[in-house]
């Protein structure tokens, strides 16, 4: 059997305002399932504040072992909107207005007063970098060779995100399904190990749970493959159900 | 003027079911907001999969820079918790099982079933940890020299940081004001920089949003010091006052 090629992705999000705690980032989250959907499988976040040598040294550690790299914030008009520096920096090249981006910004803000120096500063590109379309609020996304620079809000990277789809190569989705159980983790832990071992290319994540006053666990069963991934949730739900502990399909 | 000391921490997420896009990270927005209440500041944040080899190289890179390092996840009961043998591992110290915490486990399983081979799995420390406190729910956390292994599960993360509260030592908290304007940031990025510029010691993020169909931004400013804080902000809130956008003072 042939190995299977599993592309990945990482990420590195560049944000004071998410280690300060001020913020609870959502783009880890909507990114992750994004790229299950295109058959990428998300290696490794990085979280750094907004310095120069922070974000360099991130996005260069991480570029070269993987087949994707996305960073989120720090592309917006003010002076701490430094992502496209540090990477430019990090690779060797310089920075250029981007003619298309330029001309993408004075279109946007001829109508919400004008194209300003900081404004312009949004059409600035590390040397021979593409755009990434933005249908939501006119400054583009960056991409440069395999790396792709993204806003920090949600939803505007959300926007950016559906433009990519179906775009970059990838490989087979990584499926799942989830058993859950009102048991302890702790009574099956030996069931659980043991199915796993019994059904190669499966793995089965634990994830406990308090609710409701009760204990209670899911169980996810991942799999790049539908018969496999099924056949170990099967297993895993008859012998939770021998066990005298009642699976519940789809999880709780 | 001496420079001042900056106590760091870094965090590695362990967890496929965060980087799998099925779980919301929580446990980064709670640390961080505990942390600057000791006067700790969070220099960076990395999620890596449940894999040895991935958590033992980033507790390895990061232990070293940052006077303390938290972990989150994979201390639990089941197969797939390997955190305790991974850090192990990259110290080069054994993995025992603590007296004391099979004591708490034998003591908190005493009317739940019993102390099974799983449970007993997290009583396994490094050689030479210590307990963390665990009010809610058996299992203690663990510390070795500057390590803090906690699990996953949020509340009882949160419960494990009651326990350390005061007990670390800091230095001077990262102070923060907040100023709202229903501006676009980049209307007055200028002003943002040149004010931050102007105020040695306090950094400006502008956080911009779109809501009630108004942009708007919420501008941060941080400091150690209450008086250069409050001084950046006031000055903040007249520069914006005068260039005719009214600012809101404690955010939008």
């Amino acid at each position: 059997m042939r190995e299977e090629r599993i592309w990945t992705a990482a990420i590195v999000i560049i944000g004071d305002e998410v280690l300060s705690g001020r913020t609870q980032d959502k783009n880890v989250a909507q990114i992750a399932t994004w790229l299950n959907l295109q058959g990428i499988r998300l290696s490794e976040v990085r979280i750094v504040p907004d310095r120069m040598d922070a974000i360099a040294s991130a996005v260069e550690a991480l570029r070269h072992d993987n087949d994707y790299l996305f960073t989120t914030g720090g592309i917006g008009p003010t002076h701490d909107d430094i992502t496209v520096d540090a990477i430019a920096a990090a690779l060797g090249v310089g920075v250029v207005v981007h003619p298309k981006a330029r001309a993408i910004l004075e279109d946007y803000y001829a109508t919400r007063g004008g194209l300003n120096e900081a404004r312009l500063r949004m059409a600035r590109v590390p040397d021979g970098a593409e755009l990434i379309e933005n249908a939501v609020s006119g400054a583009p996304g960056i991409r440069l060779g395999n790396i792709f620079l993204l806003p920090g809000v949600p939803h505007i990277t959300s926007a950016m995100l559906d433009s990519l789809s179906g775009r970059l190569e990838g490989g087979k989705p990584l499926l799942s399904r989830t058993i859950g159980c009102w048991t302890a983790e702790s009574e099956v832990a030996e069931l659980l190990a043991a199915t796993e071992k019994d059904h190669d290319g499966c793995q089965i994540g634990s994830y406990p749970f308090f609710r409701e006053g009760r204990v209670g666990a899911n169980f996810v069963v991942r799999s790049t493959g539908r018969e496999s991934l099924d056949a170990c949730a099967e297993d895993l739900i008859r012998r939770l159900d021998a066990a005298g502990r009642p699976p519940v399909d789809e999880g709780i």
